[in-house]
């Protein structure tokens, strides 16, 4: 339970408000670099925390992110000419460069310098991991790119996909945080439960045979340690810890030599957010039936419409469920992991009225985490930028699921595991991840 | 013409709105038995006077009806599992019974007792006359079942249909209780005219034949009795007496020996509404060539999507209006009876503002009407529950159709016709009638 | 840049607000005469300046046009009959004639008197030119048909067409007078650029020369003269006038032999304008070449849906952009002038926020055009109404493109070039022009 005006503060994302000035103070995956293929080509339509924006690649190869209403009289730039490292409205011909800055105003007298006056809203963008990356915030700030362990690994180990959410980024995102759903949402019916194996996603016998987990729930300066034990043995606890990382994103662990996985959770506007997934492998290339797993639809990466990005299994259709094998196959009857948790985080409304709710001990995670970024967001109110935009490295990290003895505290015992294993290599590439 | 406050007043039927109270004090016709045709079948979404809910039928039956938001996060229930007499949530597995109870809670801790302290909303709901009726008012409040005579009657004597309506109940209701309208919008176009006979309904000559009836009505405990008095010979009236049932229900007569016909308008939400059509003979089957006339598409019983209930004739297609019809055939060039009041209703706007109207002499019983339902909203907000609300025996009436000597008072002549003509059975059943 | 109030002022046009108030001093292009073929035809849907109506072209073969909402309980008299030089509301008979009169009242008693109380609105309406005009403004004032040279010509002298348009009329109308836009949005891609021939369009080749011209305009007691000057060899000037005639008419020049073309920029409502366009020859017939330009759907007659009038080219389809096309031929990649203009105009959203704005000096046409509007605007809100609009004959202008010496000021130089070349014929008449 959430007060409303709480719940309000926090899923309100636009400009001018407190959580969308701190959104706005992290570098925000903008697109895939395959949605922008080539130089001087179409230019895209971006809408990003409630902005509307257009994108394009300049000749040189560049990505650039303007306000699509051209500063002139407002025509979408969208619809504008892609040429000479710039974007040109067709209104009246005026150019733009990836700076903002007015590079042509041909319509006007040789000798004004009204141009030199003029400037579009421009947002800085780097390619990692095949993800375009913007930053939002204010003039006069910067942010460090997060070291996340799947965006400094070389092509071939990860695959990016995302699709769009009819619903709020927070909304979504809980989901992502919350660890106690894996044994129903995603989980096949028999009994004795069965572990889910579905799209290169298995989850171990401990999690069907202990549906009862223990959490905890430890602050991190980055985000959240989410900690669930459950029994494994006479002797053993099994701890799945899986992460929030400041402001969006969200990863969780596998079962060893399986792909990791993780997300992010970007708001489009405050009534749609894209699903970001990402799967790898730190160590080795993925390998192709695990690449066939990814393309199946059944784990995270859904099937969805190329141009659109919205899963062909959606609100619309209901989402396919289908009612005898949600009798007598899996618990939820939606084929795909991802499109079970858009069923049911849509289902909830755009903006789900947390006042309304009820949250148990399981719910943990969830209440830690809009603990910590209402007080990010307050501190920012208060002057105070959040610290984990401006650290990079702090986000090599991972999650993990080990056994470990009873008496093991799980922060001792896992702390090896919770840590990154990709190179110490900090700077912004263009290096592309395959696309789901 | 009815002032902008009261307008709003009446055609208010939210949670917290007077009207809503009021109507809440009644029970509901929720849906159509058949749409809930077998123990543990899927889920059903409705909305009723603004509310979202979930029906299902359990194991052993009954039926149950919940508000649409599990009460942990907000889910919809629609999507959950319908098994062992409740329904499961797919999200954490939480499981409410007919009653609202949370009856398991398996992602919480065995020795959690934190599931007592949570309820579902639920309404109660009975079956009768192929009708899944509920009860929307507070807690500790209760109704009587209305005792209509359609809703008593053994299986084969009656017909029942829905069907979706773009426009607020008011607006459909007004159209049910105005008696005028018949010897235009459901009329035929040749000269002398000529009465309608269309899907089993006929009107005599009477109707077409004196175009200027005299309008009398007068109020009930339960409602409005509204007589037209037309012309029958020299000597003689026809009166055809028409009821109004607080708080939605419309009874019409028919000739001898054809079936009676009814109509329950029940609001969605503001801008929708459910309009039942009841046709039946209360002292035997109806025949083949009966039910042929009903599904027919003529008479009341328009032809509907079975998904959605929308008439297929709707206002996106203009109603299929056949201007060529209008000139030489019908009088409006619509087919059907049903979509005809649709068409007229619908083209208001959703809700008409009723300070511009004009109203005749003609429009008695809809200022009758209005009267009423404004008097026992105010009422109970004063603390006055309302009577018939409680009084089911009160609906054992019915419309009648009669010749009197024009010096026999119509509420004198007419009163043994007046009578319902069922067994005096009172209790909720599940006798169901057929469907259009 | 104009100031948010001013903004909100020029672009509501409902009843009630002060620029609605001036549009409804002048007579409004309403429909096409086409669209009302035959007498007692079916009636059609119109919606104006936000008003719902209803015209129907009677048995003796005028139009009228009445408020959408039957006076009586407000059913649409769209599904009227349409007959006896009246309507008839099919849901009590009620019927109206072309002045708003209740003609007959045939649900109410004989005796009654009630239907001399009840008027329908109803607005006058003409025809000239194929085009139906009406009077919205208020009772006891009129206004003088505008002699405009293509509502005068004789048939066959005109090609008639409208369009919707999903944007404010006054964002639509910007660009009719913007004279700035015709070398970039409407050119070629070419170095150097051609002048753009497209649908009986022809630009001459000192308008791609010089790209940069000089504007003059000057206000004129009807509207706003619109001189843009281009070099032509070394001792002229190549002076290209256009014309804004007050509310929201647009005429543009043609070269010498060409067919001179015209707009009329009307609310649907604020959301949505009918972009009608004309063309014409004054002296003679359109020939059959001019008259398939015309269709080919290049020029200013965008190819429509013959039931909405909206372009096939539209918003949902991104306007067809062929971005090859956009690379390598034409500036916009769109094809049709009507349908640049939409993409343009469409894509600032429906009313775009004009303190966001930065005009230059080759924006002084639109920017003398809303100091015009919103001071007639402001003083009718002080009682002085528009001249222009009691004054027919001062619409008897054309615009036209002349080069002159050098030392030839274009006013005296263009003088007589910018006379209409139309008989004195000053009455309204219903010849009909042709359709594209």
């Amino acid at each position: 339970m959430l007060p409303a005006a709480d719940n309000r503060y926090l899923t309100r994302t636009g400009r001018g408000t407190p959580m969308g000035a701190l959104l706005r103070r992290f570098w925000v995956p903008a697109l895939l670099s395959a949605e922008l293929p080539t130089p001087d080509g179409p230019p895209l339509r971006v809408r990003l925390l409630g902005e509307d924006l257009v994108a394009f690649r300049t000749n040189d190869g560049r990505v650039a992110l303007l306000a699509a209403n051209c500063p002139h009289r407002g025509a979408s730039l969208f619809f504008g000419r892609n040429e000479d490292n710039g974007i040109r409205c067709v209104y009246h011909g005026w150019q733009f460069d990836a700076a903002g800055a007015c590079t042509d105003m041909p319509n006007e007298p040789a000798e004004s310098n009204f141009r030199h006056e003029v400037r579009a809203t421009a947002y800085p963008c780097v390619e990692r991991a095949g993800v375009i990356w913007t930053y939002l915030g204010p003039a006069g700030t910067a942010a460090a790119l997060p070291d996340l362990e799947w965006a400094l690994l070389p092509p071939g180990h990860l695959v990016v996909s995302k699709r769009l959410q009819e619903c709020n980024y927070l909304q979504a995102m809980e989901g992502g945080i919350d660890p106690s759903h894996l044994s129903f949402l995603h989980s096949k019916k028999e009994a004795p439960p069965q572990p889910l194996e579905s799209g290169g996603i298995r989850f171990p016998p401990y999690m069907a045979l202990d549906r009862h987990p223990r959490f905890e729930t430890l602050e991190t300066p980055y985000g959240v340690l989410i900690a669930a034990r459950r029994r494994a043995g006479d002797d053993g606890y099994y701890w799945r810890i899986s992460q929030f990382l400041q402001p969006w994103y969200t990863i969780f662990p596998a079962d060893p030599g399986l792909p990791l996985g993780g997300h992010a959770w970007v708001p489009i506007d405050d009534e749609h957010c894209w699903t970001w997934s990402f799967s790898w492998q730190a160590d080795r290339p993925l390998t192709a039936a695990e690449l066939a797993d990814m393309q199946s639809g059944l784990g995270i990466h859904a099937h969805v419409d190329p141009k659109t990005f919205r899963a062909l299994a959606n609100r619309d259709n209901d989402y396919r469920i289908d009612r005898a094998d949600q009798r007598s196959g899996s618990y939820s009857g939606i084929r795909g992991i991802g499109e079970q948790d858009m069923a049911t985080q849509e289902s909830m409304g755009t903006t789900y009225d947390r006042s309304k709710e009820h949250l148990g001990v399981s719910d943990a995670a969830i209440i830690a985490t809009r603990r910590q970024l209402l007080r990010l967001a307050r501190a920012l109110e208060q002057g105070v930028a959040p610290a984990a935009a401006g650290d990079g490295a702090a986000y090599r990290v991972r999650s993990a699921a080990v056994v470990l003895p009873r008496t093991t505290p799980w922060r001792a015992g896992a702390a090896a595991a919770l840590i990154a294993r990709t190179p110490q290599q900090t700077s912004a590439t263009t290096s592309a991840g395959a696309t789901a």
